[in-house]
């Protein structure tokens, strides 16, 4: 038994090729290579390990992705790229895109945070501030992209996003011999991009989702992508409305459980990877500890467990 | 040239035996075994390396000294341990007489802070308040020591303590090839450690010391292990008055440099450790990032720098 919710069997893989394969994703690896960080793992106890990929340039797994998706776009418009994001997309594409020597605009609401975009604005982007809504800003952004030529970023949905997302799987398989790994979800970017990368591989790859933020868990509901409410502790990394088609396409694929967990487990579970390992993540990325830590997912004896730590774009404050 | 500060030959080792030999420091290492973390190692850069010891058992390296200090004292009287300590030390010794299931008695002053206390106490330490200052609370608790036949723990000046420690030396050589370390030095039983371990191999072994907290300084400008004036950002970890002897003697037969950095050095560097890699750590380990940071230490082309982040005992609330 290895856990209650797994859906998948080992070593068949997909029944039909997935849309991203693990070719794409050496590719991708390949292209994002001397780029960004490869990040440690922490054995943090028996057969329980940790990726501390927060440790990543601009503080989350993003970066990968956003490397990917502008390097395989091809030749870069003179006007750059842009963006619409205030969190780990905006500070993922604004860093690629200066390490790149490539203009980045990156639309927010006039909601934003000014730390978010003194953050943004450090980093060489231009900010534009648009609308009371994240959906104004958004489409704003698409209008800049179609009026300017510049390449227009998806934080998830994006074939580029997902394979470079996925180099995490790879790097992980590199790093050791594991039995299942626990990705948060929110747009599904993260957790397609390592399904695919170890689509091949006798591995168990489970979605966890905040109840607040059931994106996987309302589209398996449904049979396809639903809006779904989002709100509650996590909303700020993992509060996409609707999971992304691609991700979502892969992980029925590849038969990717949802594994709900509550805001007070994942306030726990936060608080304890600080309290236990000096370790700060966000909400969302401490949302994959709390499957452990509240027994949603439950291990067999001897299944070796990989959590990925996969961003910390927060506020350390509250631990003090 | 491997940076200005640096007294040793490579490769020659001490001309006389260290007090602390390579093979105490490999019996220390199987007398902790499976009780002490392996901690990662982050590729921070282009020859760049980050040792995260912060991430250890109570926080910091301590941990490996202490269950090492108890383990080498033979048989544990019925008594338990006492320490006088209510930062790592007391934090470490806590946690090792916990998990040997040994009872543990922590003298603090009266003005130790409630949260420190809890702390402690959440371990499962009994805590003493003694004294308005550190002296009167270490005098107690050495009373106490000699009244009910506790074993007394010393937080760096004890053969036990400084080879626990060591083995973090060695753990660094089974994690890479390097030429240089660079340690942050308050009591000085990380450094020595270290630098016993590593005694017979062409690797430089540097102490980074605050300003204002010179112990190594003072002791090679006097000839020997004086008395300081300690405070400043990372008074709180590294603000022994004076350098323990037997670390000091080490560091002498093995050519350790002190190398000093400034509060708002330390301060800079804690900054841009969370700023730039979301580690969070003390102001005392921050010190040996501000070699780097601040220039105090300069690798030459090529050279291989590990930086012991070796503690996290902090509130992470100012970095907010």
């Amino acid at each position: 038994m290895r856990g209650a919710l797994t859906g998948r069997e080992f070593g068949m893989g997909p029944s039909i090729p997935l849309m991203i394969s693990v070719e794409d994703v050496r590719a991708a690896e390949e292209r994002i290579k001397g780029r960004v960080r490869r990040t440690p793992l922490l054995e943090a106890g028996p057969s329980t390990f940790f990726k501390l990929e927060y440790a990543q340039h601009a503080g989350s797994f993003k970066t990968r992705g956003m490397f990917n998706q502008i390097l395989a776009a091809g030749p870069i418009p003179p006007a750059g790229v842009v963006v619409a994001s205030g969190g780990n997309a905006g500070l993922a594409a604004a860093y690629a895109a200066g390490r790149l020597g490539v203009p980045a605009e990156v639309f927010v609401p006039e909601t934003a945070p000014p730390v978010k975009v003194a953050k943004l604005g450090k980093l060489g982007a231009r900010v534009t501030q648009v609308g009371a809504e994240y959906a104004e800003a958004a489409a704003a952004s698409a209008v800049h992209a179609e009026q300017t030529g510049a390449l227009f970023l998806h934080a998830y949905d994006d074939p580029g996003m997902v394979a470079g997302n996925g180099t995490l799987g790879l790097e992980l398989l590199d790093d050791l011999g594991f039995d299942t790994v626990l990705v948060a979800v929110g747009g599904g970017g993260l957790a397609a991009g390592v399904a695919a990368a170890l689509a091949d591989r006798p591995v168990n790859v489970v979605g966890v989702e905040p109840e607040n933020c059931p994106t996987l868990r309302g589209a398996l509901d449904a049979g396809a992508p639903v809006d779904v409410p989002v709100g509650g502790v996590a909303a700020d990394s993992l509060g996409a409305r609707r999971i992304g088609l691609l991700p979502y396409q892969i992980m029925v694929l590849t038969g990717m459980a949802s594994l709900l967990v509550d805001d007070p487990a994942i306030v726990e579970a936060r608080r304890r990877l600080w309290d236990d390992y000096r370790i700060v993540v966000e909400h969302g990325t401490a949302a994959a500890y709390a499957a452990l830590t509240s027994g949603a997912y439950r291990p067999a004896d001897g299944e070796r467990v990989v959590v990925l730590l996969c961003g910390a774009n927060t506020n350390p404050g509250d631990l003090a």
